[in-house]
């Protein structure tokens, strides 16, 4: 990958808030994949065209620290960094942030498992490894 | 299908409610659905068993009628009932009710049609339209 | 309202994607949802403002027909149009197409109430019915 | 809290799928908040209840290990323990298992933190503390 960072705008839906009046903490997990399928797409590579070559990324380890809590219809700024890549795992960190204020809301890490369309272990596609 | 008729206990989840405090309004489908799902149950059908045998049911109609707010770890009653049977077609029509005061909150209505898990419409199994 | 019609790209994301391939039918709603908030917009109104005014609309009536299936990672466009207003209420129609082919994968019909933070139903503001 | 542990069963929803065939990650979350909540009413407290009081728990990290998929429909058991309560923080740990062979799907961390209706920090009730 040659783009390591990428960084995209997060607007959080009504159905994401709940009755606290916040996003509900499950969903900042939905936008961490978002992030993903971005910085994927920024280096050129499609997921959904990944998944039809039988290349799958399960997430096999996420976390997340909950800062501030996210309000409805404000614009955030989610940036996903790919911070290493083995043999058949990527891992990502991710930094949500109100871009007005520059506070950090939440900030996570996941790791990815390449898999086949089994769920088999496979090596993370070559041409995504070079650079 | 022998009983025509079947209830279920339905308890909102917290991720269910929105920030106005009350379930939002996209989560009466998945209930419906469960509702389906669990009238088959009780005709002796899992529809997991079904999809593995090729046949699919897709939701080509839904309407529903909100005529009270539901609310977090609330139970409620949900009763699904089978209302119609075509060649490719089943008709299910639901009422959601608060059983300490038999209010109803909502009522539904939805047009399946079966499909081959390539989404050709075919017809709905002989042995689901006996009786 | 000035504008009666508006449309919004709409791209399914990954968890909105169920087993059988497709977007599952219970997200159509939550996209009907951020096509009324986006012809809002395009009206000069923020919901998230008018909520904080005491203004809430809420969805007594949905009803959806789903004509083809949505993909994941696929640009949609949702078109929503206010077809009506009466002294409480509003009605909205909607239409998700594949502008890549035109074709029309689901259309939509909605009722709102206007009503307080209690929940009582109350006029729709003066200045939204204005044109 | 006198019991510290307590088991639940998860039947995954068709719509918690995707379209790789088996639970979405994200989903996770909200069964280990399920599974808390049944903690909390197997020791006598209903979270909707505190909520009422003016205590509310927010997430402020979570932690979670897929090791294999779960699947629609099937029954799995999920344990939440806690682990450790502080002045303003609890602690718990998550296994999800399928009960028919054992297998660890999950497990998970969380910690929560005891907040006030305007989302300051407050002690952890005394009633809750006890034994």
């Amino acid at each position: 990958m040659q783009k390591e960072s990428h960084t995209i705008t997060i607007v959080p839906r009504y159905c994401e808030t709940d009755q606290a009046g916040v996003v509900h903490h499950t969903v900042y997990g939905v936008w961490l994949e978002m992030g993903r399928t971005e910085l994927l797409r920024a280096n050129g590579y499609v997921y959904r065209d990944l998944e039809k070559t039988g290349v799958f990324f399960v997430v096999v380890d996420m976390a997340i620290r909950y800062r501030r809590p996210a309000f409805y219809d404000e614009q955030l700024e989610l940036t996903t960094t790919c911070t290493g890549m083995s043999m058949a795992r990527v891992e990502h960190s991710y930094l949500l942030k109100r871009p007005t204020t520059g506070v950090v809301l939440a900030e996570g890490k996941t790791t990815l498992a390449c898999v086949d369309a089994e769920g088999k272990v496979q090596r993370v596609p070559e041409y995504m490894n070079l650079g």
